[in-house]
C-alpha cells in the first residue's frame, strides 16, 4: 500500500515541480521537518535503550532463565528469519519471471521495457521485506533484554518495573513509527536518481514495498503466533490442569518454550506488522491529499502552503505525533506510595499523548489544510481528526467492556462455567460473535461522519480525504500504543522470571499486577489496531482502484464500481469471506496440531512421576527437558506457518488471474473488479472475524482469571473429605482460556495482517488483472 | 420474494394477453398440467398419511410416551404460534400503517391510493404467515404421530420402520412442496379477481406474501431451534456427563422435553422454512423466464409454446419433480434380509428420484425453452440443470466428507479429544472454518457456469436465467429432499420410544441403526438447503433491484450498480455481514442460557440422590419430572426467540429508512443501494457462517458417535482400581457435541430462513427506502 499511495504523492511532486519555487521549498522544508522529527524519534529510541539496558540484571538464577528465554526465543527468529527469506526469495523469483517474461509490455505501462519494470517492482519487494523484518527483529532484541531488568527493577519498586517495561516497549514503538516515514522516502530517492522514469510514475514501480512487508509480517505474526499459543496451550493443558501446578512453574517441562513464545508472537510478529501499517496509511493519505489539492486548485482554490502542504500534512502531523508519544511515553509513573493501578499510570501518560498530538494536530490542520476559499475546510479536518481520536477511544472502551471481568460478558463466561466446559464454550463464543456488532456501528459512524465532514469542506471530491484525515488523527499515538503493546509480553515475562526463580511472594504480586495490565494493554491495542484498519481500508481500495485506472490507460476520474450484482465479482466476494474463514482454520488448526506435540512431550516427561489424589508428586531432583519443548515447537510452528501464508499470498493472485477469461470487449475490467470484490469483502469479513476472535479469545482468559481470583470458589475447593481438590468450574473455564488462546493470539492478529496483505498484494499484481 | 418473482410472470401474462389467442390456451393448459401435477402430490400424501396412520401405535407403555411427547409438542406449538400470531399482527399493523398513513403517495406507485396498496401489501403478508403456520404444523402433526409407528414397525421388521418413517416424512414434504405452488396462485387470482389493477402491476401488491412466510418461518425456526438445542444439551449434560446414563434414558428429567425439541425444531421449524424458499426460487425463475422470453421476441427470437412457455417452465419442471419424488418414495425398501445399510435404501430411491427427474428436466427444456433461432439453447438450458444436480450431488459429497467419521475431518476431531475438551473445541473450530472451502468454490463453479451457459444461448442477456434454471435442476428433487430431512427427528423419537419403554436390546439395535441414517440426512439436507439458498440467492437480488427500478420510475433495462467503493455502501455491507454474527451470537447464547435453566431444574432433582463413584445410584421408586423441564423449556425457547428474530427484521428496516439522509439529487438510490449491499454481504457471511455451524456441529456429533462405537477406549474404560469408570477421552468428545448443538440446529438452520428473509424484506420494504 505505502507504495501505491506514493503514486499520488507522486502526482503532488510533479505538480511541484510545475509550480512556483517557493512551493518547492516549502516541500523540502516541511519534509525536513518530518524527517527531522523522525530522526529525533529514532535518537529518543536509542537514548530510551540505553537507558533499560543500565538497569541491573539481578542475580544469577533469574539470568538463567532469561538467557534460556533469550536462546530459544533467538534460535526460533533465526530458522524463521531463514524459511521467511527463502519463501520471499522464491516470490521476487515469480514476481521478477512473471513481469519480465510472461507479461508483455503494455501501453500504458510506467517505464519503457518489461525487464525495467520487473527489476524496480521486485527490489521494492525486496526492500519493503528487509525492512519488516529489521523492525520485527529489533522489536523483539530490545523485548528479551527488557524483561529481566523489569524482573529485576520489581525488587526494588513498582514504578521502576513499570517504567523499565513502558520504555523497553517505546524503543520498539518509536523505531516502527519512524522507521516506517524514513523507508518510503528512501526508496523513492534511490528510484528518483537511477532512473529516468516520471516523478508521477515512480509509485507504480516501487508498489512492492508494502507488499515486501505484508508478505514478511504475515509469515512473522503466523509462525510467531502458532508459536507462541501451541506453547502456551501445551503447557497449560498439561500443567495446570492435568498436573495442577501453577502458570510458569519450573517444573513444567513447556514453561521455557511459554515465555519464548511471547516474545517471538507479541513483539517479533506485531512489530512487522504495525511497521507496515503505519507506511501504508501515511501514504494513503498523502496520496488522496495531493489529489484533492491538485483538483482544488483547478477549480481555483488555493491553500495557505499550497499543494505541498496538504500532501505533506500526514507526515506532519504524525510527526508531531511522535513528539506527544514520547511526552506522553516519560510521564508515566507511579505515585510514591505504588498504590495506584498500574492501568492508570498508563493511562495518564495516553491521555497526555492524545491532548498533546490533538492539540498538534488541530494546529497542523489550521497551518496546511487552510483555503480562503474554503474557510470551513480546516476545521472541518480537524474534526475528521478528533472522529480518528474518539473512534479509537470508544474501542479502547469496547475491548474492556467486553474483554474485563467487572462487565457483564465475562462474568456471564464465569457464570456459565459452572455447568461446564460445554456451557463456558458457548457463552464465550456468544460473547465473541454479540461483540462484533457496537464495534461495526462505531466504525460505520467513524466512516461516514468523516466522509460527510470531508464533503462539506467545500472543496471538491474531498470525502475520502476526511476518512484519510479521520485515520491520521486515530493514528497520532501509534508510537505510544505500540509501546504499550510491546509492554504486554515484557512484563509477563518478568512475572515468569520472578516465579521461576522462585522470589518471595511479595514480588511476584508486584510483577502480578504489571502483568494484568499487560493483559489488558494487549486487548485494547488489538482493538485499536482492528479500528484503525476499518479507517484505513478505504483508502487501501481506492489506490487499488486508481491504479487499475492507470495500468488501463483511463482518468483517475473514471467510473470503476466495484458491482457486487455481476455474478463474477459476487463469486470474487464469496471467495473474499470463504478466505478469510480457511485461514483461520489453518491458523488455530496449527496451534492445535502443535500443542497436542507438546502435550504428547510433556506426558512423556511425566509419566514416571508418582501421583497422589489426581495430583503428581513431584520429586525434589526433577529436571524437566527444557530444550525438547523448544525443539519441538519451533519446528511445528516453521512447518505449519507456510500453508495459512500461502493461501493468502495465493488467492487474490489466483482469483484474479483466472478470472480473467471472463474479460469481454464490453467489460476489460471484469477480473480487476472481481479482485475488488474480493478485496472488500474479505477486509469486511476480516475485520469482522478478528473482532470474534480476539474478543472472545480476551473474554474467555479473563474469565479464567476472575475465577482464579476467588469466583465461583477459585481455583481449589475443597472435596466431599475435606481435602483440597481442584475446582470443576475453573477447570471449565481453563478449557475456555485455552481455546481462546489460538482466537486471540494466532488468528485474530494474523488477520490483521491478513486485511492489509490482500490490499498491498492485489496493489502489486494489478497490471496481471488486466 | 415469491410475490416480486410474479413481478415478470406478470409481466408475461400481460403479454400474453396481447399475443395471440393459442398462447393464451398453452398458459392455461401448463397451469392446468402443473396444478393438475401439485393436486395429485397432494393426494398422493393424503395416500402416504393414511397407510402411516393406519400402522399399530403399539403397547401401552410406548404410547404413553408417544403421548407425552405429543402433548408437550402440542402444547409448545400452541404456545409459540400464539407468540408469532401476535408479533406477525403487530408487524402487519406496523406495515399497514407505514404504507397507508406515512408514506405518502408517489408517481410510480402500483395503485392510485396509499390505503389501497397498503391493503393489498397488509394482506398478502398476513396470507404468507398463515400459509407457513399452517406448513409447519402439518410438518409436525404427521411426525408426532409416525414415530410410534416407526417405533412400533421396528419390532416386526427394519424394512417396515424404514418405510413407515420416510412416507412419514414424505407426507409433509409433498404438501410443502404442492402447496406452496398452490398458494401464490390462489393469491395472484384474489387479487385479480378483486381489483382494478393492471396484471403486471399485481407483484408489486402482493410482495408480502413471501416475507410473511419468511417471518413465521424464522420465528418458529428460532423457537423451535433454542427449544430442541436446549433440552438436549441440558439432558446430555447432566444425564450423560454427570449422571452416566445413555441418552434417552428414562431416569432423566430432561428426556421428554429432549423429544419434544426433535419435533418442534426439525419438522415444524424446517417445514415453514422450505414452503417460503420453495415458492420463492419458483417464481423467482418464473419472473426472469418471462422477461427473458419478453425480450428474445422483440428480438425478433420464438420459442415453440411462446412466451408462455419459457414462464411456465419452472412450475411444469417442478410438477414433473413432484412425481418423480414420489416414485423415489415408494421405491425405497430393504433387502429381504434387512443386512443393507438403511442409507444405501435411502439413497437408491434419491438416485432413482433424480434421474428421472432430469429425464423430465430434459424433456421439459426440449419442449417449453427449444427455439429455431437459437438451436443451441434448449441443450444449453439443460445443462444448467445438470449444473444444479451435480452442485446438489457435489455438496452431499461435501457435507459427508466434513461430518463422518471414516474421513479426516471427524477422525482428527476425535484424535484431538485424547488431549481434553480443549482441543476437541480447537480441532471443531478448526474443521467448521476449513469445510467453508470446497462449497464456496463448488458454489461460485456452479454460479458462473450456469451464468455462462444461459449466456451462450444466443438469446439475449439469458445469463441470470442460466442460473434459475440451475437452481431449478437442483431443486427438482426437494419433495424427496424433505421427506429424508423429517425422516430424522422421527426415527430420533422412534429410538427414544423403543429405549424409554425398556425394549429388548435387539429392538434398540434396529432403531439405533434409523437413527444413525436420520443424523446424516439431517446433515446432507442442510448441505443441500444452503447450496440451493446460494444458488438462488441472484434470483432474489435481481428481483429487490428490478423493483426498485421500478418503484424509481427506471426502466428494466436501466443501470443500477451495487458499487461497494461507495462509503454508504460499504457500510450497508458491513452491517450485513455484523448482522449475521450478531444474529448468531443471539441463538446461541439463548441456547446456552435455556440450558442452564434445565441443568439446575435436573440437578435439583438429583439432588438428594445417593452416589457411588462418582456416579448416581438410582432407587427402583426414581420418579422424574418430565413436565417441569418441558415447562421451564417452552417459556425459555419462547421468550428468548423473540431478540434475534426482531433484529433480523429490524436491522434491513433502520438501515434502509436511516440511510436515506445520504439521499442526494445525484444518487437518490443510495439507501437502497445500501441496502442492497446489506441484502448481498449478509448472504454471503450467512452462507459461509451457516456451513461453518452445520458441519462444525455435525463433525462434533459424530466424532463422539465414533468414540462411542469404540474409537480410543470408547465410553468406559478400566480405572486404575480394575472398575469401569468414566472414560474422559469420551468426555471431552461430549464437550463437543454439546457445543455443536445450538450450532447446527439452532443457529445454523435459522441463517438459512435469516438469508432469505433478508431478501423478502428487502422486496416488501423497497418502497420506502426511495
Amino acid at each position: 500500500m505505502d507504495s501505491s499511495v506514493l503514486l499520488t504523492v507522486m502526482m503532488g511532486i510533479g505538480q511541484i515541480e510545475s509550480a512556483a519555487a517557493p512551493a518547492k521549498e516549502s516541500a523540502a522544508g516541511l519534509l525536513a521537518l518530518s524527517i527531522g522529527i523522525s530522526v529525533l524519534g529514532l535518537v529518543c529510541a536509542f537514548f530510551l535503550a540505553k537507558w533499560v539496558l543500565g538497569h541491573s540484571m539481578g542475580s544469577e538464577p533469574m539470568q538463567k532463565i532469561s538467557n534460556a528465554i533469550k536462546e530459544g526465543a533467538e534460535a526460533f527468529l533465526r530458522r524463521q528469519n531463514r524459511t521467511i527469506i527463502l519463501l520471499a526469495a522464491a516470490f521476487s523469483v515469480v514476481l521478477f519471471v512473471g513481469y519480465g517474461f510472461i507479461r508483455s509490455h503494455r501501453e500504458f505501462d510506467p517505464v519503457a521495457t518489461t525487464l525495467e519494470l520487473a527489476a524496480w517492482i521486485t527490489l521494492s519487494f525486496v526492500f519493503g521485506a528487509a525492512c519488516s523484518l529489521i523492525a520485527g527483529y529489533v522489536g523483539m532484541w530490545i523485548s528479551i533484554r527488557s524483561n529481566i531488568r523489569t524482573a529485576t527493577a520489581a525488587l526494588s519498586s513498582v514504578n521502576d518495573a513499570l517504567r523499565c517495561a513502558l520504555r523497553g516497549g517505546a524503543v520498539s514503538g518509536l523505531l516502527v513509527v519512524s522507521m516506517s516515514l524514513l523507508g518510503v522516502g528512501g526508496l523513492f530517492a534511490l528510484v528518483n536518481a537511477l532512473s529516468a522514469v516520471a516523478q508521477t510514475k515512480i509509485p507504480l514501480l516501487i508498489v512492492g514495498y508494502g507488499f515486501g512487508a505484508s508478505f514478511v509480517a504475515l509469515f512473522a505474526q503466523l509462525g510467531g503466533g502458532i508459536y507462541t499459543k501451541a506453547a502456551d496451550v501445551g503447557a497449560d493443558l498439561v500443567g495446570k490442569v492435568e498436573a495442577g501446578i501453577p502458570e510458569d512453574d519450573p517444573r513444567n517441562p513447556a514453561v521455557i518454550a511459554d515465555l519464548v513464545g511471547d516474545n517471538v508472537g507479541d513483539c517479533a510478529g506485531r512489530g512487522a506488522d504495525l511497521f507496515e501499517s503505519t507506511a501504508a496509511e501515511n501514504i494513503g493519505a498523502m496520496i488522496l491529499g495531493a489529489s484533492l489539492a491538485a483538483s482544488a486548485q483547478k477549480a481555483g482554490m488555493v491553500f495557505s502552503v499550497g499543494i505541498v502542504g496538504v500532501m505533506m500534512f500526514p507526515l506532519v502531523a504524525r510527526a508531531f505525533g511522535i513528539i506527544a508519544s514520547i511526552v506522553g511515553i516519560l510521564m508515566v509513573k507511579m505515585d510514591k506510595e505504588e498504590k495506584m493501578d498500574p492501568m492508570q499510570a498508563l493511562n495518564r501518560g495516553y491521555y497526555v499523548a492524545v491532548v498533546l498530538a490533538m492539540i498538534a494536530f488541530g494546529g497542523c490542520t489550521y497551518w496546511l489544510l487552510n483555503s480562503p476559499q474554503a474557510p470551513a475546510a480546516w476545521w472541518h479536518f480537524f474534526l475528521c481528526g478528533i472522529v480518528g481520536v474518539l473512534t479509537s477511544v470508544a474501542f479502547v472502551f469496547i475491548t474492556q467492556y467486553y474483554t474485563e471481568s467487572k462487565y457483564r460478558p465475562v462474568k456471564s463466561i464465569a457464570e456459565a462455567s459452572q455447568t461446564g466446559p460445554a456451557t463456558n464454550i458457548i457463552a464465550g463464543i456468544g460473547v465473541g460473535l454479540e461483540c462484533t456488532a457496537i464495534p461495526a456501528l462505531v466504525m460505520g459512524a467513524a466512516l461516514l461522519s468523516s466522509y460527510y465532514l470531508g464533503k462539506s469542506t467545500g472543496l471538491p471530491n474531498s470525502g475520502l480525504f476526511g476518512t484519510a484525515v479521520a485515520t491520521m488523527g486515530m493514528l497520532a499515538t501509534a508510537a505510544f500504543i505500540l509501546a504499550m503493546d510491546t509492554f504486554g509480553p515484557i512484563t509477563d515475562n518478568a512475572g515468569g522470571i520472578v516465579e521461576m526463580s522462585q522470589q518471595p511472594e511479595e514480588i511476584r504480586k508486584k510483577t502480578d499486577r504489571l502483568d494484568a495490565v499487560g493483559n489488558t494493554t494487549k486487548a485494547l491495542t488489538k482493538g485499536y489496531a482492528i479500528g484503525s484498519a476499518a479507517l484505513a481500508a478505504f483508502l487501501l481500495f481506492q489506490a487499488y482502484m486508481d491504479e487499475v485506472r492507470q495500468y488501463a490507460g483511463k482518468s483517475l476520474e473514471s467510473a470503476f464500481p466495484i458491482d457486487l450484482s455481476k455474478p463474477v465479482v459476487f463469486v470474487g466476494a464469496l471467495f473474499g469471506a470463504t478466505l478469510v474463514f480457511l485461514f483461520s482454520a489453518l491458523a488455530i488448526r496449527a496451534v492445535g496440531s502443535a500443542a497436542q506435540a507438546i502435550i504428547a512431550e510433556v506426558r512423556r516427561q511425566y509419566a514416571s512421576l508418582p501421583r497422589e489424589h489426581d495430583m503428581i508428586v513431584f520429586p525434589k531432583d526433577f529436571k524437566p527437558d527444557y530444550g525438547a519443548c523448544v525443539d519441538i515447537v519451533t519446528k511445528s510452528a516453521l512447518r505449519r506457518m507456510v500453508a495459512p501464508g500461502l493461501l493468502a499470498v495465493m488467492t487474490p493472485i489466483a482469483v484474479g488471474i483466472i478470472f480473467r477469461v471472463f474479460i469481454t470487449p464490453d467489460d476489460t475490467l471484469i477480473a480487476a473488479e472481481a479482485v475488488a470484490g474480493l478485496l472488500m469483502v474479505g477486509t469486511i469479513v476480516g475485520i469482522v472475524m478478528a473482532l470474534f476472535l480476539n474478543n472472545s479469545g480476551g473474554a474467555w482468559d479473563n474469565a479464567k482469571k476472575f475465577i482464579e481470583a476467588g469466583a465461583y470458589g477459585g481455583k481449589y475447593i475443597k472435596g466431599p473429605d475435606g481435602k483440597k481438590i481442584k475446582n470443576p468450574v475453573h477447570g471449565a473455564a481453563v478449557v475456555g482460556d485455552t481455546v481462546g488462546d489460538p482466537f486471540k493470539d494466532t488468528a485474530g492478529p494474523s488477520l490483521h495482517v491478513l486485511i492489509k496483505l490482500l490490499s498491498t498484494i492485489t496493489l502489486v499484481l494489478a497490471p496481471l488483472f488486466i
